[in-house]
């Protein structure tokens, strides 16, 4: 695999799809440019998703993360593509893409979006004490 | 955009209106002043919402929140106006507006309301484990 | 407004009985005297509530949780007197009191205590993401 | 009373019978020893219950809660049989028993038990935001 | 008992079988092999989990967890194969598997696995306030 | 001993006159009144001292801070009082006393005042890496 | 005493002029205007100082703070000057002032100033383990 | 080597006395008895030292830990007297010897002792920025 | 001024240089590539400096950190170097600059570099109790 | 570079020889066996270091660490082993290596060594207020 930036996302095959597991991916080094001034922008973003038949490459999904770093993007825009994106590429049962964007304006904001495979309904949720 | 105190608050077009999304933004200058004694009060303020066909300009923002400055306003009313000032400029399908005000007689205030578009109902919640 | 103790609770009108929302307070200056063995105990105390017609105002409630300085108070009594006090004085839609209470004998304590307005029933609960 | 430890857990009649609230207790000072290796061991304990016509006095819990110090127990048994005795003495609503015990071999446990008194229902939950 | 690592689980019996309870262990020593590069891998593991019949014997669960050091083991895989073996062993009512991975390549993994006996309920959620 | 407030501050002879060692005393429940509006001002007392022939006895202490419940009394004032007092009774080689008082109009204010035994030197400190 | 913004710093005696001892005011809610873009600035001030013949007043301090509340005001410059007007009004044996000003351009600036009287030493400094 | 309580502090070579290093050794899980009350006292023990010939082994310092259990024993007096045995153990450089004993009547209790071998001098510390 | 990334470091003159005082400047968005492999690292920089008749420009030193997005830099030359320009540009009294950059390999480096005028001395160290 | 375990230490030139400046790494994944029991052992190790000619490669830091998981070693011994390791790679200006041991019998245990180059004198310490 190169390590050059790029927006393919490589999967591998979910070694358990018989059950609806849970896999948590934190990225905190996002960086792209403000369309408005050409600043940096940077944020951390978290990946929750139950797999189907793939499961997102950790380093592809690095390098796909670092082909914004060019890229001017809004914040609420940008968050909604990536999910697009992963979404297409390992058509998840569910998916949860969280982008805390950095400080500006001396404002803090979060974009949350959430897709769902038609038809998929979560497992009961089994509360423990 | 002028960089003055402003009770306009400007918004653009939500670039993913056919995904139900939240978008948090946290607010912690804000100031006013107390309608009893004159005397400065200061809060965090904490926008949650679900945009419709509008999303809240970030600069806009700043400015409407600036624009309380030289105002007497009380917690829980200025609470509840600056969410139905919000709501007006918006129209969000959902949104919780919090004011988290400093100390004042010993004594701790936290104001939350919360606007629901008529009809609209949440997407079904899934809660990862 | 005196600045004595007293167990009168002043009110203002709810400026936006239209809509349910919360008002939380933090009282973390209470202090009361043990009935068994007449010595200090103290508390910090939280009102969560729903108002009606009726607020309670700040100072008013700075005095009132003075006056129980030089009373006896059982830990689960007092806070559900507290909590029979400020539902008398405020017909809240819904308030919640709690009250923890430091160390004593080794062991922290906290109280719990609710009031539903009888027909009242909560707004749909909307979880953001 | 006396200040030896004992295993009889006194009680007080519940000051508020008519409402269903919450009582939280946390007992930082559990030791008791190990069934297999004789050597000391050590848990925070938490009670939380909705009392029913009693409530648990807080310095006989405090030596009942001492008079494991010299019997040996297992995390899961002792968790169990201490709700056990807390439920015979109180009859409460509802019990919960969280027993934090000290890491051993690299392993930290929490064991967790529950009563509902047969019949009872737990009051509407209101989740203000 | 050995002291030597092992793949085999001896439990106990679960001493309080007439009752769901939870029991949650936190194991932050795990580490085996990254299949890729052969370099380590470090997590922290945290089971939760209603016992039915038998208990995990936690000697035996550091052995178990121990079986790992000279394995190569990808993040999804080897926490459904922990959570499989684990059930097998013990037949719970309900189990959860946390594994926390450590960062590589600057992305933070988490997997997170359930599994739930056929026809098992879990008891009325009592949320208390 | 008598369980009411009390000026009187009992010492227990030190057990160690031998060597300079270091008793630390936190002490989080001190009320008195505000001598401007006679409203209760609260605070945390740390103590910290090396003693000499004497060491203050806790029960003491605590009946001690007590007895300013009903005074009217000044932040720096107060805790330089205290010093006073405690410095007399127990005549220690040294002794730092500070005071944090709850905020009051928005500022928080503490205060340190030190007393060192006219001729006492302080060990060599050692500090260890 | 006025409660208006007022440059004034009045003083009292201080009670204990005969030993060298510190007070802390933390202030959290400090603002004036960016003098480049007329807008906003926020910041918390923290004071140290050892007082000699004189003490700020906590009143006189807030409305002096509140001073600043609509003029423009770099954040060095402020920082001293704010230091030298406490510094003429107290004729303090030492002072420190700390400006933490929130973040500007994605940077956070604190500025920390100190005085100290001409021949005053301070006193030995006892570093307790 | 048994596992039942033992005053006796067994040792072993210091690998390293070429060299002053430190070894720090933290025990969350002492308790004895106070000898007014009868009742369990708790106390986290800290111990820091630089050995000299031998460093104390770390089960045999479990094991005299737990021979305080049945013991009663005050604050002052049982720190003072641990750093003494182990003192006499080890022979060390230097030793600190912190014991932070639980709440007691509202108040907390920490004891510092230390031990510098006569003629012993810290190596220059080096406090890198 | 542009905002485009640049190596230049514009200042303005010290409004009180006739005191030592300390400037904090903490910049947690700064990003540069590895010269090894090519991709992204990521910083917070930390700047403490006593200005002698200039400070660094804040928008300015913003442009100047961005000006390494594109290059190329190992952790501890880049950290000399930007200290390196900054004293080149300012002239400082004293200056500290703090480099924390993110894990790589499991492995987190910090650099820490320095630059004392010739012949300045820092000013008494007053550290208040 | 091989990625296999190995006690070789490379360097490279230090890039600033002329400047005495402190880098630090921490590595939080360290694993050796107990030489008594066979079992893993786990800590998190830290360096501080003042490189004069060379300074430790990173990739080579992490598989000389790597080299210890199938060795048993002593905490005391290991970690002057590793500092020796070290200072013979690196014959640094000065270095400090901690290393923080998990929890065993109870008791954490935390070992602290030094190398200081003959003849070397650290900067004068400037500590900024
Ligand atoms: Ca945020
Ligand atoms: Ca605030
Ligand atoms: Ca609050
Ligand atoms: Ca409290
Ligand atoms: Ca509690
Ligand atoms: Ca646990
Ligand atoms: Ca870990
Ligand atoms: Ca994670
Ligand atoms: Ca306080
Ligand atoms: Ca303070
Ligand atoms: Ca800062
Ligand atoms: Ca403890
Ligand atoms: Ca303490
Ligand atoms: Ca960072
Ligand atoms: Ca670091
Ligand atoms: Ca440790």
């Amino acid at each position: 695999m190169s390590t050059k930036p790029s927006k393919t996302l490589e999967t591998f095959p979910n070694p358990n799809p018989e059950r609806d597991y849970t896999i948590h991916m934190e990225i905190p080094e996002f960086t792209c440019l403000c369309p408005k001034t050409g600043q940096p922008d940077f944020a951390t973003f978290l990946i929750e998703y139950v797999p189907d038949e793939l499961c997102v490459e950790l380093k592809a999904l690095k390098l796909y993360m670092w082909s914004f770093r060019e890229e001017g993007a809004f914040h609420e825009a940008v968050t909604n593509r990536i999910l697009g994106d992963l979404v297409a590429a390992t058509q998840p049962r569910f998916m949860r893409l969280t982008g805390k964007f950095n400080v500006r304006g001396g404002i803090y904001t979060t974009v949350v979006a959430e897709h769902r495979k038609p038809g998929w309904q979560p497992p009961l949720k089994v509360e423990l004490p």
